[in-house]
């Protein structure tokens, strides 16, 4: 590292990741980084550095010093982040080498249009979604990295403890940008639940007592909260949200960019985490058609990266999966079905809640052969018209069921089977995805639009940012040809190319589009 | 350990620890314990188990269980504190081992005046309340013990700092009950104002930064006083005092009693500590005579265990130290005197207070052959005539000074010396003191109270409970023979043992005492 010519970087050593390396370099470090003003507190690049033994990160640290500030104090918390300065300002800032730089960024709603304008099919498109916003591996590694760094932090107190992804980071659903959702998981403590040794004397630690678990895992995120807004470098905004259903604390990452949820003993999460990822494994239609949907939901407003009334992506994946179990023939088994097939080692019974599911179902592959655009139509076209009023959406038995409760969106949780997974959906936000489904499914049927000739075309003619806030309580129609709606549709998507400029973001430019039924 | 015979004992193994070892025992282990009712949660005896290497506690801590608890939750960290439970109840209740139980308890004031009842000499008596009232040496172990487990708990973020006693603990004036005061010392932590490497690089690790020193104190001591209240077995109450003009945290902790008083980088008290201990070295007479006033101002409602306008012990000390520097010849010398035999490594300036004085101070034993008999009575004299509206006492200087602020008492803190050791005192108590110094002073001069026979006798005479509470402001006196006085006192005495039953709370008993000038 020391052979670097640049004037500061910010090194994370990391063990566990695996990065491949851009080139080859001596002692099996790589690093990437760019010339930024020495001392200046404005975020540089970071650089990766994988060293082949542990032995090298304790040299780095044993070099390392601890900041003396002039006008502040360093909090002397030594973790695995490091600044490299050039002690020589301003000798060597011509040279940069030839480091691959991991894109990390989310990519934009105007690249992504590009991006699949140049399809043959619909199909096309959607993979091409699938495949431009999915997570890349070197991210997922990174996010790996994340939970090994705060894992430091909670193994202080909790040497056993380790701190695991779960949700979209490792769910096969994840798409760059997503939330990192952790997993405090205390289980491995030795000790716990032993039963006593049968000699007449037993020892037991000395512990705090609390109330329940829920106590005590309040507690404990409360503090490595603590120590992590306090103590660990990058990580700032800490919001503890211990009385929430499942307590969590929620901070910010910056040097990765991630947005982090920290939870413990969320059993039940990471039991839903594998079953969206052997959904996912079924068919390739699953990932490709849950990506489109989602896209989709952003772009129409539907979904938002803020808390709220909004339809969750979790919902919409709900959804979707419900669809394809509802085909004909079906594209992918219902719970129940892969719960008949589960071996012993998959019975999981957690807090009286039956989560027991097949690791690996083996199924014929399907008889279905519908397309992505069919499903696409279809996926519109059943929720355009769901009766959302009297049924309940029920991937356990791949039956709408009569709802439970009033709650205008109810999709039942598919392990806690009384909770209504979109429970915080009001009927503003349930309107606005109907008509925007309606919306789509008519669009999807204009012939005009199939053929890659057109512009936009097939998916991409649905990536158009709609709103339908003046049409709830009036109900006032505009009635327009087709294709100049379209047309006027694609000229306010170019004169307003900066707030569509980001898929991670619900679009602030509102249109009033009619609804044709 | 497992051949013990108890149905519980909650263990702390203390490497640091040298308890003497109650009778031979195999493994190098001692056990001290009592029979406690099963699961109960009321506080069983402790025995502290020492061990000849560490790996033997690790062994131990590797057959512990983490307790499973029917109502409750335990907080699942480790540390080196145990329960020993007996899994067969009531098979072995009847055989009480003969172990050495370490008395840890202060004694009371009846037992006091009952041990000094017998001296020959008011000297004696002195010397008595030393031995009864100073801490023992397995006492101070503990609080070195309960330093370490602290160290621990403190370790686990900064891996090189360490937590240390300061204050009466070690400053050779605690007595038996006196709140445990630790330092947390981060000075150790490597890297710190180290010097850039000459090269063109170098490494910094990334820290949180904060505006200054004290928020940096602020800020880890917030985060380990939430540890220690949410993971430590045994510590209660916290209170985080982290605004005070130097931060700390406070606990209770039950197993050993201690008051604990968590500060850190508090390099002055530090330097406080060793210059009483090393006036403490200098001359026989200073620790009795510290000894005795301190007893009597606690007796006397003087002082008090809990904060407010009282005169404190250090202040009672600062008093003492400046009457021994006072006497001709000189018992002690000035601070001054013992700068000016400050050898380099004494040099300490910290935060720009001279805090430097000799650590070996080489002098003739004093000429001054003065008994302690005479030094209590002058003290009452010095003090019951003293200017307090005018003078300021001053250690530094051995002289009175001129007062530089209208506080009711004034005493030069010895580094910091812009600042009043006593600022907290207001013009009643310091009138309780001298009211109670010139009575002390006429006792003492009363010729049948020199003598043995008495009863009460010389210092036992001073220690009755006193009250000016409706003397301040009536001026009222009522006079009466000495001797009939003294004994209406020594009734009062008898009649209400159970409010002077322990020296460490003030006596909540008040009698009127008139004051004879």
């Amino acid at each position: 590292m020391a052979a670097s010519v640049w004037r500061r970087v910010q090194a994370a050593a990391g063990r566990q990741l695996r990065l491949p390396r851009p080139h080859s370099r001596s002692s099996g470090s790589s690093v990437g980084a760019a010339p930024v003003a020495d001392g200046s507190e404005e975020p540089g690049h970071y650089a990766l550095v994988e060293f082949s033994g542990k032995e090298s990160i304790e040299a780095v640290q044993r070099a390392s010093t601890i900041p003396g500030l002039q006008h502040e104090c360093a909090v002397p918390f030594k973790s695995r982040f490091f600044n490299l300065r050039n002690n020589h300002l301003g000798s060597q800032t011509a040279i940069h080498p030839s480091v691959l730089r991991l894109k990390q960024s989310v990519i934009s709603l105007n690249e992504l249009l590009q991006n699949i304008s140049g399809a043959e099919s619909i199909d096309e498109q959607l993979y091409t979604v699938l495949e431009e916003m999915q997570l890349t591996e070197e991210n997922t590694r990174l996010r790996f990295l994340v939970c090994s760094l705060l894992n430091e932090i909670a193994a202080a107190y909790f040497p056993e403890c380790s701190i695991r992804p779960f949700g979209s980071t490792v769910n096969n659903f994840g798409k760059m940008g997503c939330d990192l959702d952790m997993f405090l998981d205390l289980d491995g403590i030795s000790g716990r639940n032993k039963t006593k040794p049968g000699g007449a004397f037993s020892v037991e630690y000395q512990t705090k007592r609390v109330a329940s678990e829920r106590v005590a895992t309040q507690s404990i995120l409360s503090v490595i909260g603590e120590c992590i807004d306090q103590f660990a470098p990058g990580c700032t905004g800490m919001q503890k949200i211990l009385n929430a259903r499942c307590p969590l604390v929620r901070f910010s990452h910056q040097p990765s960019g991630f947005q982090c949820d920290l939870t413990a003993n969320n059993r039940i999460a990471m039991r839903s985490t594998e079953l969206l990822y052997i959904y996912s494994t079924l068919d390739p239609r699953v990932r490709a058609l849950v990506f489109g949907i989602r896209c989709w939901a952003r772009v129409q407003g539907i979904t938002s990266s803020v808390p709220g009334a909004w339809i969750t992506n979790f919902s919409l994946t709900m959804m979707v999966l419900f669809l394809l179990q509802r085909r004909n023939p079906p594209i992918i088994p219902t719970l129940d079905q892969l719960k008949a097939q589960a071996a012993e080692k998959d019975v999981h019974i957690i807090e009286s809640h039956d989560c027991t599911f097949a690791s690996d179902y083996k199924m014929k592959s399907s008889q279905n052969t519908e397309t992505l655009e069919d499903l696409l139509q279809e996926f519109f076209e059943f929720y355009g018209s769901f009766a959302f009023n009297k049924m309940s959406i029920n991937i356990r038995k791949g039956k709408e069921q009569n709802k439970p409760e009033p709650s205008p969106l109810h999709i039942q949780n598919p392990f806690e089977q009384a909770l209504n997974v979109s429970k915080n959906v009001n009927q503003t936000q349930l309107d606005r995805f109907v008509r925007a489904a309606r919306e789509s499914a008519w669009i999807l049927q204009q012939e005009g639009l199939k053929h890659p000739k057109a512009e936009p075309w097939g998916f991409s003619a649905l990536l158009l940012p709609n709103s339908q806030t003046s049409m709830g309580k009036s109900k006032k129609r505009r009635r327009q040809p087709a294709s100049e709606r379209i047309k006027n549709l694609l000229d306010s998507l170019k004169a307003n190319k900066q707030s569509t400029d980001n898929l991670s973001r619900p679009n602030g430019h509102q249109k009033i589009i009619p609804i044709v039924r």
